[in-house]
């Protein structure tokens, strides 16, 4: 497999796409890429005249910054039969936004297996934020708010742990709510056996076959139930948490 | 109907459920209860052995306060029939921590309709955090993590908007993921006919008839799909949101 999984298309202050461009390149030129299939189904309110309007909004935000690296991006909801565009695609790109939204379309157009299958046969695939969360085996530890109610939570299976894209060590002063951390320990407490990793904002993680990395400037920080939390730094080994 | 919908169980820094203690003791003496039924199905991980010790340390945390009040608290997974336990109940009041997995619960065990029959009827019925977001018509603007998968999104329906609790203005700086309002305009994308008000913590709605007051010491943020957000004060006449 050939996952590039992101954890956030921007950091503050930042352009659209700006910090993870160079590990995209890299990505797409390693494999070859030329052309990228774009899924827009996260994007919900780019254009206020609904979701048709947005998805075509999204396309050409996201198509502007692939055309500055030579790639040519078309977003799925251009094609009549969106399952025979998967299958004829170089390469599958699915954009942030609402976690809920993109696994409810990904399922109701038969993507979610479309992909996977592709996927699973070498097609490169990336990811940033829900996008991200949707190469996991659910959806049950994105932080997005459940506009709309999937048919299941199930989503690709990809990989075998759980990332939370954005992972946030704080809240803000004075905030009672739950840490985020907090959150992925009642997720753990459900889900025993799964491990989560929390994936901090200007990082990603890359597979190459057996080969798992973490790229960016920050620690990954690894859960698991029962155990304390692990922080790793880039370089460091992760290919077992693919087994 | 009489509703204490609350958005925190506890502010930053001070003891469990503190602030609300005073709003409690008078809706519990205004509606002459003296026994309550608590729903501890949120409470995923308060003890490290499971859930059933998580719901009894829940129950004794809950019941101390309760206890101080003058009210005798019992949780409902003590009992063989938990629906003949809402259906013989004063009052029913159901605590925060993880809204899917409360939500799952009582869809499972057929309380979602039971407790909205009696509250329907004139029950008294009171939550916080994610016992205020069942009180809703779903749980579609909760802030938890979907840690498990309900059977529906669908909630008691006893008010015709959605609560979102534990209402927060901005992100810790330099965090990029989506804000409050901007999951919430997300929200109103896909559901464009509910309104959402923002509860911030310390503050609670209490519905008594049709007659909806704002208490606490902050205000409301009130969004509609294509107006902008509207701030109201406690005191405001709320009345036109029960219609």
């Amino acid at each position: 497999m050939k996952l590039l999984l992101i954890s956030n298309s921007t950091n503050a202050g930042e352009a659209y796409l700006a910090w993870p461009q160079t590990y995209i390149k890299d990505f797409c030129n390693r494999h070859q890429i030329k052309k990228v299939l774009f899924i827009p189904y996260a994007g919900v309110n780019l254009a206020p005249e609904g979701l048709e309007a947005s998805y075509n909004l999204y396309e050409s935000k996201v198509a502007g910054v692939f055309a500055s690296l030579g790639l040519e991006l078309t977003s799925i909801h251009r094609y009549d039969d969106p399952v025979a565009a998967v299958r004829e695609a170089e390469c599958v790109a699915t954009g942030g936004g609402n976690t809920f939204h993109l696994v409810a379309m990904l399922h109701q157009y038969g993507l979610m297996k479309a992909i996977r299958e592709r996927a699973l046969d070498g097609m490169p695939y990336m990811g940033w934020s829900a996008g991200s969360n949707v190469a996991c085996p659910s959806l049950r530890t994105t932080n997005d708010m459940p506009i709309y109610q999937p048919e299941s939570f199930d989503c690709m299976n990809l990989i075998p742990f759980q990332i939370n894209p954005h992972y946030l060590d704080a809240n803000p002063d004075g905030h009672a709510g739950e840490t985020r951390e907090q959150r992925l320990e009642e997720f753990l407490a459900i889900n025993r056996e799964i491990t989560v990793v929390g994936l901090r904002e200007a990082c990603l993680l890359e597979v190459e076959g057996t080969r798992l990395d973490l790229k960016g400037s920050r620690n990954l920080r690894i859960f698991r139930y029962g155990k304390p939390a692990e922080e790793v730094s880039p370089g460091t080994d992760l290919n077992y948490l693919l087994k």
